[in-house]
């Protein structure tokens, strides 16, 4: 029963905040009226009620209502009761710590397992794979554990950036940090371009948006899926 | 008494393994036969006996021999003993969970505070800070903490990158990712441009090589200091 959307990134270059998006969100969350908000990642350290404000700006233009997360005094009761959520992008390890400290790594993998409607961004679709560890974000703080809410049977890795043939940096490419992960990791890892996401119906995922996927399996030679393609593991 | 070098990156584009540092090499380790080399961070995935072999055709250039730290039985003991030391980059997280594995972090911390001449770069730079925190690799293992040798009052960033005015790419800037960790955090943080190093004489720490660097510090804006510059904080 599951009914999620797990895109790469909220914006597009020169885009408005889910702009791309609204489209799809508006069949997605088509028996909600109000969204509840996880604010928690806050990108760039924005306050929860700032990132609430602008999740709400967007999805008033589809005549959705948004209710942030911490305007709950208790955050458990409000996921149970939500119609739908979203939970914006940012810092994954914040995110995810915030999660566990309130207690709310379970009862969103139940929610959403059980058919509640989610649309994650960047950090919001890092965690419904298995863990964080495909992550591209900086590890500001310590969560008590790298797993996640295991919703799909794989990891992501949003925003993902193909190697730039004229650059001058020796830091690690995006494939060799993910090919690093397979030197301790065994699961499969979608490279999310932004612009794509995936479509979760029950079982049935489905790479959706214009763009390719690439996907990393340990010991095979990376390859790309075309939009539409199912992804089985 | 400590005598550190802390180098943002191994490589230059277009150099080879440790060549930009080699002269700087002869002087750090002059007193030194032979070198602990700690191949634990695996950049790429690569193996132990691979990564010493690279060091030690580098060190080869100014007559040191190199011993991989994997090669001896009791890590703890051969870290007493050494010389000297490099730590080689990769991922920081692999490298500091090893360390913690090995029972490796309180010996370290010690012999180089008591003048046992240490190389670091990259990730073998990133471990001497505070704790892990602002480095650039993806979490590929959770390490029991991230915590460092905190053997530096700040925390480092290595292989600093400045934003791309073109990029089209909407993932985070680095700027943007140390100021999430202000965000958590009030450790400063130094932005190290490859070509640039740190050299720690007891406890005076100069900023080396041809670049500036990019200071962050908690409700400051980012500012530049020079070659030579006296860090204190």
């Amino acid at each position: 029963m599951k009914n999620i959307l797990l895109a790469s990134t909220s914006t597009l270059f020169n885009g408005d905040y889910l702009d791309y998006l609204l489209p799809v969100l508006k069949t997605h969350f088509k028996n909600c009226k109000t969204i509840l908000f996880i604010p928690y990642a806050r990108p760039g350290g924005i306050s929860y009620d700032a990132y609430t404000k602008k999740a709400s700006d967007a999805f008033k233009i589809i005549d959705i209502e948004i209710k942030g997360l911490h305007e709950f005094k208790h955050p458990v009761e409000a996921i149970k009761n939500a119609e739908g959520m979203f939970t914006g992008g940012g810092n994954t390890f914040v995110l995810l710590n915030e999660l566990y400290k309130n207690n709310c790594v379970d009862i969103l993998k139940n929610v959403i397992s059980d058919g509640t409607p989610y649309l994650g961004t960047s950090a919001g679709s890092n965690i419904c794979g298995q863990n964080i560890k495909t992550t591209n974000d900086m590890p500001i703080v310590y969560p008590p554990s790298f797993n996640a809410l295991q919703l799909v049977p794989f990891n992501i890795n949003p925003h993902y950036l193909d190697p730039e043939v004229n650059s001058k940096h020796m830091g690690e490419t995006r494939e060799t940090r993910i090919n690093e992960f397979h030197t301790q990791n065994n699961l499969p890892v979608i490279g999310l371009r932004e612009g794509s996401w995936l479509e979760v119906k029950n079982e049935t995922i489905l790479l959706k948006g214009n763009l390719e996927a690439r996907i990393f399996e340990k010991d095979q030679k990376p390859y790309e899926i075309k939009p539409d393609t199912l992804i089985t593991f």
